[in-house]
């Protein structure tokens, strides 16, 4: 596997290209192939193997456009299909869960972790699981906020109705007196100034946006795969063909996507 | 084709149940196959192509089923895919638009119509065409919801995020001042105390179920194929392999689901 090669990182849609501006910010020279599952999404209300059979469509897709690694930059892929995938690849295979439970873990000494997220990744326990095998004393709830994911799709960050839906989603977490929020899908950075504001300044929240980003650079520095200049300019891959991906990514990357090729999976 | 064969309706998920909810009522003798595409759903949101590819497969599988009409319960699949769809069966095939048109076309003498759907029903102007043809005079103003199908899914009929976002989406049509408002998605008779509350009294809500169910009994029976009795029970599939289906279906049927067949499509 070449250094050169780029970086595969897939979602459900545009969630995970929060992933890719983390990616882009901490590793500049790497180039990334990016494929939006934009005709099956979204994931989080989907059953397990469901969910797993799309997963391994895409991670295969992005190995055969030359991927050195691949991100599962979905929350509910990684919660139902990171082993499914790790088994079919001979490449890395990076998730995004685990990166976001360390993060939480060694951040201060929390003693009480909320976690959110979709329907399918809360009710999986993959972040329960992983937190308390990280840090075993620590009290972790998890909560199901379905409708944050059209809602941050929608681009509705700073409306009255997102405030009284996450308000009401969180309204358990801040009865449990959490000190730490992990924001376990990867919509939720888009919202997460009203998150914020809900579950106030005393609360650690962590965006697992970086914590994956800075996974995905050590693990291609211990294999030697660090890529040393630019080979080639991202691409961006949806398996709809529709103009949606480009006119909603832009908000989840932070920058406009001039061009998405359709590819049918 | 017998008359004792099922009448097969398909839907991206479960809002086409309060479609067979109104076919019970009216054909309380026919046998139904229905079909939800909870893999794939929504088809809202979702590009022409990739809505009319998900569609076609749908429609077959419920020929295969032995299905002697196939219903297309989908306002989203009926404006992307309904051609595509009767080209491709020998058996008869009705949406849902033209049925909702022609109910609020006939209504009284309705001068201002609004019709309310997902993104892709409203852009592919679906409804205007229909409504012009019938009544060239009205005036008449789509408006795309894209949060009710979710805020329904989850339940949320009576809530304040619900209202609030209603008011906003409907805001232009009030303002408009329709006379009519055609629920154009099959989601949305769930939500219809909300939306009434929105728009007022004096506008009169159209609910294509029912208008739908009616066309049903007219062509079967211009065909000769009403069924003299209940030949099965009605039988549900679903490409999920999720409890959702089953758990959130019931809402919309507005009896109990006991159980749904799996298939992958």
């Amino acid at each position: 596997m070449a250094a050169s090669a780029p970086i595969g990182i897939f979602d459900s849609g545009v969630g995970g290209l929060t992933v890719v501006a983390a990616v882009r910010r901490l590793l500049p020279n790497e180039a990334i192939v990016y494929l939006g599952d934009t005709a099956r999404v979204p994931y989080g209300s989907k059953s397990p193997d469901v969910v797993r059979r799309y997963a391994l469509n895409a991670a295969r897709f992005l190995v055969e456009r030359g991927a050195k690694m691949v991100v599962v930059a979905c929350n509910t892929a990684s919660a139902h299909a990171l082993e499914a995938v790790r088994n079919a690849l001979t490449c890395p295979v990076i998730g995004v869960i685990e990166p976001g439970a360390m993060l939480a873990a060694n951040h201060g000494t929390p003693h009480r972790i909320g976690v959110i997220g979709t329907e399918g990744t809360v009710q999986s326990g993959s972040y329960q699981r992983a937190l308390a095998a990280l840090t075993p004393s620590a009290f972790v709830v998890g909560q199901a906020c379905p409708l944050l994911v059209p809602l941050a799709e929608e681009g509705l960050v700073d409306h009255a109705a997102t405030r009284l839906l996450t308000a009401e989603y969180l309204a358990p977490l801040v009865a449990a007196k959490i000190d730490t929020l992990v924001l376990g899908c990867t919509h939720y950075p888009l919202l997460r100034d009203v998150i914020a504001e809900v579950v106030g300044p005393e609360v650690r929240i962590i965006d697992s946006a970086t914590a994956v980003a800075e996974a995905v650079a050590r693990q291609l520095d211990a294999l030697h795969l660090l890529a040393a200049g630019r080979s080639a300019p991202d691409r961006f891959f949806a398996t709809d063909t529709g103009e949606r991906f480009r006119r909603v990514g832009g908000a989840f990357l932070g920058t406009p996507i001039d061009h998405v090729e359709h590819v049918d999976l």
